[in-house]
């Protein structure tokens, strides 16, 4: 059922199959329509998530009901509200389907015992961990730093995949810029491409 | 020689005598002048980083010259550029001394057999990994989402005591906005107190 899973456990966390029959077996399935939410700001975060196919987004509302998005998550990647999870506090993030989106569940009791059953999960976990602190570094230092055009051509790189598959204004919110800002970037590059 | 960071270890550590001895044993002790550099982007950082007094800056500098500060590191915090350390690659970030400093350093074998051999620190190392998440969260947030005033307000509240030790520039620069506008939010604050 779950057999790209089951290939990205192989070759990414490197587990054997007993491990990966004990992972995805703790796991629920979850399908979520456009727009629909995983996680309401408000509640508190109880599952580590694993985006099968589509793509969520985390974001915050501001009190005048502007959104800013933290981060992507497309599918192959994992997610959740960190804070919200460890602390078992109200979350700060809503987490919403910006595409037809399956996921799998793991309740944190489930996750922990798994974490402390299987010594390459938790090898795993630990460099997912990092790299999401190499990443959040980067992106602070990105979003003070860089100019606009700057700003747009890091997420090409980093995501060149993504951009296809999300609206202008979303983009913009990711990055910080004005909707209008991103559109006068686009046109320039492609006026720029077309000569 | 070094009660305050005994103190420190005790407390936030919990750690009994004898792991604050095998703690602070790896150590060196290092003193900065105002401006000193500890770490110079292109550099591998091989240290980890304990403050003991004073306050570091780390900081990446962009192609047409200008700071952009990640991060302030005063008294009994930790720092190092994790990527750096973990990955041993060249760092992209100065760390640098705002004030003189003195600093605790660690190589990184010395403080993995540490960590090895302390659960305690081990336990407390990974908190402080976590609250560092946290905090980078809500530093992505905040500079995404915020009005100048609003990242102002969120800076004296985060860093109550920073403010009188920092000079305005580098608050602007940490903030991501300019100097112009940091000195007229805090003339219209002041303002505001003296009515």
């Amino acid at each position: 059922m779950h057999t790209e899973f089951e290939q990205y456990l192989k070759s990414q966390a490197k587990l054997d199959e007993d491990a990966i029959k004990a992972v995805i077996c703790m796991a629920t399935h979850r399908s979520l329509a456009k727009n629909g939410l995983l996680l309401q700001s408000g509640e508190i975060c109880r599952h580590k998530v694993f985006i099968l196919n589509g793509m969520l987004r985390s974001s915050v509302i501001t009190a005048n009901g502007s959104e800013h998005i933290l981060q992507f998550s497309p599918e192959n990647t994992w997610t959740l509200d960190v804070e919200s999870y460890d602390k078992e506090i109200p979350s700060a993030v809503n987490i919403c389907a910006v595409e037809p989106t399956e996921v799998l569940l793991w309740k944190k009791a489930d996750f922990q015992n798994l974490l402390s059953e299987i010594p390459g999960l938790k090898n795993f976990s630990q460099q997912l961990i990092s790299r999401n602190i190499y990443y959040s570094r980067q992106r602070i230092a990105t979003v003070l730093g860089g100019t606009p055009e700057e700003k747009y051509d890091d997420f090409i790189r980093t995501f060149p995949g993504l951009m296809m598959r999300l609206p202008l204004r979303m983009i913009a919110s990711y990055l910080g810029i004005s909707l209008k800002t991103l559109t006068r970037i686009r046109h320039a590059q492609l006026h720029h491409e077309a000569k």
